[in-house]
């Protein structure tokens, strides 16, 4: 077998089997096959797509690249959520103790903000002394304990990702939905889940911009998470404009804490409950998401979910009294608020704008090694709908420093849209692919 | 300027500007781009393909890699012959002296043979004592005194075209017409030729087996070859069966001087007119080709091409007398006929095949360390239209050892189709792209 022969194979839109598959990308990961074939291949994929069997292959091969968790042992069934990534998007704190509550074990592990998208472990490090490295160990109790428990990827799970994903970076093969599926699932196969619902956004604030683009990555990861024997759906949901009343770290727990005690948002509400509501039918308790949904409402009501995840915040080394505490007052020394420039409605708050601006205000980053601020971002007090007398406080801004701020108002002005007459209401929920 | 935002332009159908080429480029042969990034780029424009402008910039951002033959103080016209490379071509042996003899010059840089195909060196090298590795001093002198002179080419010409053909040999991107074409420019270019015709083959027995992608390539070739400034025409010839009665080195040395002495085959003698005309004409030596071509068949019918080629074989190290003696009996010790099946006209013989059987006798290589053998060979006594009796002799063979021999034996009696009525004339020369 040879690596040109597997390239020339795919850029003539031909199928891989496994074995070639296996041969590439094991060979990369091996150091045997070098990144000059890999980065062309990966070209070549971009223009030629490829199969559900060729997509889970590579999954496959992948996930065996390093080590997997390892939940026998803990009771199940066990559900995880993934979302492609937004803006203001904190449904994860939010459905994990959720469904906890339900009986539904969530072994989750996050990533980081990076670009214009936020990430669940940053603002989870904002609770101070939470810690998201676990050891296996520790992953394990918390979601034998708690339901649930929050980690981030070690550097044994799936590096093959990591090494293909720096060389996508660079080689201008991000933008892959075979790639991209098989990078999501891989670690989340890794991560032992039995369900997952994925979350694939679309909209400015979101990867994929156009819902067709979202709906074939929804359609790509659904049929290759079953080809691996996961029980799998997808909801293609809206994020054109930022989710909830919050941006940053800090300020993304708190809302979430306002979530758990029925002060939620209606838009971030909406769609936590309809993942969760899915997550809850994937463990088998629940038929259908409508019963799904009604069964997590009043889950909410009782109380529990906001029991477990302060739980949680001090299995993780947190302290609850203490984050409550802070609520409301943990916030950066820059800060201004943005009024409303005329007598108007609010037609849109564009989720692109404001999530480049949060790496301004020090919310996010721009490159891998960056730290970011647990206290900047921002707070909406008016949305899309809302209407708007000259002058209204609009937004508050917290930023880690004076230069970030500066940078981020004009910014953050430029993103409310005004019309004259009420907008028409957003559909959140586009679909579900499933 | 980052190389990632280059690939993702031409990636997504973009036009990249000279600098841009050149940052990719000029920063890959300065060992300062990586070649991942590089061979992902080539499966880009491989998908995207790249304008004439785009292919121009490329071909002088390689050609400005290294040094280029200085003609200055040689009075011209300079007028070179390309060939994308066949079985039996052996036109350049022809047409340089023919050419020359009309006062123009070929400064004529040539190849090996690789693969199915031979090479203009390797059949000059037959000629005992022949140098193919002029340096720049000795090129000038031999041009200004015989006309022409044939040499390889140094380490110093283009070297990115070395770098990027090495890259694009292991990652599935040497089928791609603007690359394909930067790489035969940049040469020609580098030797100081001002006029190119170019004979893009199409057939089995060519790189492009299908005569469309030929155009393509020859269409790409020509206005490219214009943005740079060159004299330029190509002619789109059939390499569907051998070129001419022998395939071979000595063999093939031995029939330009037939050709020379007015007795070749009709099929080798059309193309390598053709092609001779068309240089003419770049010259400025005959107003077309119609005139190109009488004027040509006067001078070989005059005996100066003849003079000439043997001026330069001394000129280049060999012994002419001694060429002379060796005709018709210069031949490798394994020998062998091949004989008409039955009673038929014989309807092809398949040049792919016949070039695959050579490289088993020791005429070419498959890598390119690998050495030739100067006396191997095929000599057809049948060919195309032919009417045979079963027995009649089809082809003499002579390999470099035993194996080779039986290995090319089946090949060669394979390349041979029969028919019950006489096949239709080929048309030889399909258009002139210009």
């Amino acid at each position: 077998m040879r690596a040109v022969d597997i390239i020339m194979k795919k850029r003539d839109g031909g199928e891989l089997s496994r074995e070639e598959i296996l041969f590439l990308i094991g060979g990369f990961v091996a150091g045997e096959i070098p990144d000059y074939q890999v980065s062309a291949w990966a070209m070549a994929v971009f223009f030629k797509g490829m199969t559900p069997e060729e997509t889970a292959a590579l999954t496959a091969v992948m996930l065996k690249s390093g080590k997997t968790i390892d939940l026998s042992g803990i009771q199940g069934p066990f559900v995880d959520k993934h979302s492609t990534g937004g803006v203001g998007d904190k449904t994860s704190l939010i459905l994990a103790p959720l469904v906890a509550s339900l009986g539904i074990r969530d072994p989750m592990m996050s990533g980081r903000a990076l670009g214009h998208t936020g990430g669940t472990l940053d603002k989870l490090e904002a609770i101070k002394g939470y810690r998201t490295s676990l050891s296996v160990e520790e992953f394990r109790n918390i979601i034998s304990r708690d339901g649930f428990a929050m980690t981030g990827q070690t550097k044994e799970i799936v590096p093959a990702d990591r090494l293909l994903y720096a060389l996508r970076d660079v080689t201008g093969t991000v933008e892959s939905i075979p790639l991209i599926t098989a990078s999501i699932l891989s670690k989340k196969a890794a991560e032992g889940t039995e369900g997952l619902v994925l979350d694939v956004k679309f909209g400015s604030g979101a990867f994929m911009k156009e819902a067709a683009r979202g709906e074939a990555l929804a359609k790509s990861l659904v049929d290759t998470g079953k080809a691996l024997g996961l029980k799998i759906t997808a909801l293609l949901t809206d994020m054109d404009e930022p989710l909830g009343n919050k941006v940053g770290n800090f300020l993304e727990v708190e809302e979430s804490l306002d979530c758990l005690e029925g002060k939620g948002s209606s838009d971030l509400m909406e769609v936590t409950l309809e993942l969760a509501a899915r997550m809850v039918v994937l463990g088998g308790k629940a038929k259908d998401p409508k019963e799904g949904r009604k069964i997590c409402e009043a889950a909410l009501a009782g109380g529990k979910p906001r029991e477990l995840f302060l739980q949680n915040v001090k299995s993780q080394g947190g302290n609850p009294e203490e984050l409550l505490k802070m609520r409301g007052n943990y916030r950066s020394e820059f800060t201004a608020d943005l009024h409303a420039e005329k007598e108007a409605f609010i037609s849109r708050i564009d989720a692109w704008k404001v999530g480049h601006a949060s790496v301004q205000l020090g919310v996010g980053r721009n490159r891998t090694e960056d730290s970011v601020c647990p206290t900047a971002g921002v707070e909406f007090h008016k949305k899309r709908g809302d209407a708007v007398k000259k002058g209204d406080r609009i937004m508050s801004v917290w930023a880690a420093d004076k230069a970030g701020l500066d940078n981020a108002l004009p910014m953050l002005a430029q993103a409310v849209e005004y019309s004259l007459t009420a907008p028409s209401a957003r559909n959140l929920i586009l679909k579900e692919i499933s």
